[in-house]
């Protein structure tokens, strides 16, 4: 298989599962010392992960938690932002301009900081006053803190069953990007220089869509998307969608099933360039489907994972390369 | 000018405005009985106005302020939502099926439904504890009624300053489509029939950019859009702009204005062919620059009513027509 090294996929969600204690450690004194709200941050990707978590923990959880794009938080601020404020954020480098900004302003509000940020010397990691490191998904960190916060409340019972089951995890998620390969390329062939790609996802996935279109494709792979959420498909975009228009829907095991089930029924009337990607097809050897909807995002993301990596080939186009970030100043 | 008809706008306006008093009754009530958070729910263009409030409000007001898409409701829940809620819907036909199907979730939470529905002989309509009746803008109509809980929770202490300048706002709105009338019909002219339309807004235009983009150019003038907040436009979106790529930017005078003008800013480096739309450009006599902040969605939707007639126009595209809508069952 094409750039797939096994070893490193599962070894990366291994060391991330392996952040249990520490986690632990940090979320028992919080409850100790009392909260009042939770703030998951972020900025483009990062944010679309905090879409990702509170598409299932609105529906599951009594904390008071918001979600906030750092660049947002500047410009208009935020009322619930205090000194019993915990506020989560993750990033790669650690360097997100908007990002740092965003967190000395929280830090002047005198609120509690937990970051996973990947480079341990970084400006951000810097800010941090519980400091997780170490590469891997950005989701399943927060759904493992936030999970362990859940435990804290009395709101999630099957904690010590779904850490149990999550020792499938490595090898299932590089199961699944394995079973997809090959449909992965197929695609990667058949739509890898179409002119525009729509792309949609319920729940979950709704950020899922949004961050695949805007940080893989239009970022890394200079390809043109359109990211649309499937509760909002209906009441707009779907009026552009011809014969030949190229639409790939995500679908997952979440709440918002029935969403993309829907769009799934109705798009064949009108068009007949469709491709699904069904988390559901993908199995993971281990994990009950009890805990489906709380991976679905993961599922997902080892699925572009193979995407990427054909895309990358039939485009000729290495993802490193930049046009202007990190080459122009703004 | 074309399809201008000013005292019908004026009357519109005035319409809206003119609800003060049975606004206050409403909720003058909500708060002597005691409320414990208000929802603000809609879906596809409604929710987008949701959204535009909600970029004001929660830097502004202590109220436990939520807003939910419709369809997201029903897939994923809300632990938020119970008897002590108050949720407020606004709709034009009354029709709409998941806006129905959730607020009859909502009704079974025993939450109190506020609705703005323009059709009072609908299903939407007979489901709403209050209602209040009549065309006019959506934003509009529920900036009222947040303003009046913000009042009652002394959070707005310029609410009377606010409403004795509403009195200039019907002609001022008018005054706007005039005075954007010709750039509209320039922009109409170059652009009505580029092959994709990027459209950046941030803050309250963040929304007002998605819902021109899906349910203006693309539902009724089927010209294909993306749309970008200008917070996570440096975050993917912007490598897939070069120098011919057509970008529409929204500027406002609201707290989101910086980060406009650092996409504005930096646009002409790599771009040519670019178009702001800018609030501030268009006087509203009467009206203080402390209320363009609040009133910013509202005159960017007086410019892009003049954009829409002369698109309209360019691509002999009558908007009332639609493909599948009320077409096709789905």
């Amino acid at each position: 298989m094409l750039k797939f090294n096994e070893d490193e996929i599962k070894k990366e969600v291994k060391e991330v599962l392996d952040l249990r204690e520490a986690i632990e450690k940090c979320v028992t004194k919080i409850c100790n010392d009392g909260y009042e709200n939770i703030f998951i941050m972020g900025i483009g990707g990062t944010y679309a992960v905090a879409e990702e978590i509170m598409a299932y923990m609105k529906g599951h959880t009594k904390i008071n938690l918001y979600i906030e794009n750092a660049a947002d938080l500047i410009a208009e601020g935020n009322t619930k932002l205090g000194k019993k404020s915990i506020v989560i954020i993750s990033s790669d480098t650690g360097r997100t301009q908007e990002m740092i900004d965003a967190v000395k302003l929280c830090k002047n509000q005198a609120s509690t900081i937990i970051g996973f940020v990947q480079d341990k010397k970084s400006p951000l990691a810097d800010l941090c006053d519980s400091l997780f490191a170490g590469p891997g998904s950005a989701y399943l960190k927060i759904l493992l803190i936030m999970l362990d916060f859940m435990k804290e409340n009395n709101e999630f019972e099957l904690y010590d069953s779904f850490y149990n089951q999550m020792e499938y995890l490595p090898k299932g998620l590089a199961d699944v990007q394995k079973s997809v390969d090959s449909k992965a390329e197929d695609f990667a062939k058949k739509h890898g220089n179409d002119q525009m790609h729509y792309i949609i996802g319920g729940g979950s996935l709704k950020g899922a869509a949004y961050s695949y279109a805007m940080c893989y494709m239009e970022e890394m792979l200079w390809m043109r998307t359109k990211s649309v959420s499937a509760a909002d498909f209906f009441h707009g975009t779907l009026e552009i969608i011809d014969r030949d228009s190229n639409v790939t829907l995500f679908k997952g095991e979440d709440g918002a099933r029935e969403q993309e089930e829907r769009v799934e029924k109705f798009l064949p009337r009108i068009c007949e360039n469709i491709t699904v990607f069904d988390t559901k097809e993908y199995q993971m050897k281990g994990i009950d489907q009890k805990f489906r909807d709380l991976l679905t995002p993961l599922i997902m993301s080892a699925i572009y994972a193979r995407i990427n990596v054909h895309l990358e080939k039939v485009r000729r186009h290495p993802m490193e390369i930049r046009r202007y970030y990190h080459r122009l100043d703004y």
